[in-house]
């Protein structure tokens, strides 16, 4: 990766990071996400919604996904996350043929990431500070809503 | 698995098929789902609502989760869904922790049943010729909106 690529996919996730400080003054769960194409143009960018709609499908990439709407191919495109990202958004990533992934870090969740790597997604983690910090204060002051998230009774 | 457990499953299908009809009325892509609780209620129902919602996160499986809302945990609830799940429903299923997933029909596109099933999650798979015969004719007469759900440019 150059270093130039390296620097662009920092600016994404800062878009994503973003959506997740909007997530956490909301008082939801501080997960956010961007859609990216090819040549950079942000196409789609959300947050976990489970609190503000009190809806269980409303995760960060899911909604990212959901903003950048109906396309014939995803292919170019690049997932960037500030967490890594669960089966369910992992799931989403396999199926549409998103062709990159961008984790902002996997120390507090490690999904499928790794799996998508196996079936030849380009993952990049970037294991940022920032987004380990916010998710880590976010999980030891919410830990059932944050269970809840993931499914974990 | 007994008789009358085959029958309820029937039951269920047949929620998730007349949601799949419906949206078909629609314009829609006629998938259809619901998620039942270990006593036989049903929790939420739902179907695809890509054409309907214009949303390329609407699946049949995610509708149907949605519909039943956040719970703390779903491992005594069941996924009926008219067709295979995508990945992107099959990961949604292994996050939450369904325990069982009933599927109409795998015949016309086959997703991650096998892969939850090596995951713990008790698969059956119905073969009805019904779902059959709705999904085959959908994918004949729209093939370029079928090709758009599942990602296949």
């Amino acid at each position: 990766m150059t270093a130039q690529e390296r620097s662009s996919m920092r600016d994404w996730l800062a878009v994503a990071l973003e959506q997740a400080r909007i997530g956490l003054a909301e008082g939801g769960v501080p997960i956010g996400a961007a859609l990216v194409d090819a040549d950079g143009t942000i196409l789609g960018r959300g947050r976990n919604r489970r609190v503000q709609d009190d809806d269980p499908t409303g995760h960060g990439e899911t909604a990212a996904f959901r903003d950048a709407g109906r396309k014939r191919s995803y292919a170019g495109t690049t997932m960037v996350t500030t967490l890594s990202p669960c089966w369910y958004c992992s799931g989403l990533v396999r199926q549409f043929g998103i062709g990159r992934l961008v984790v902002g870090e996997a120390r507090n969740f490690s999904g499928g990431h790794e799996w998508l790597a196996e079936h030849g997604v380009e993952v990049t983690v970037l294991d940022d500070p920032e987004c380990v910090a916010v998710m880590q204060e976010f999980i030891a002051t919410h830990p059932h809503l944050w269970n809840e998230d993931i499914g974990r009774a």
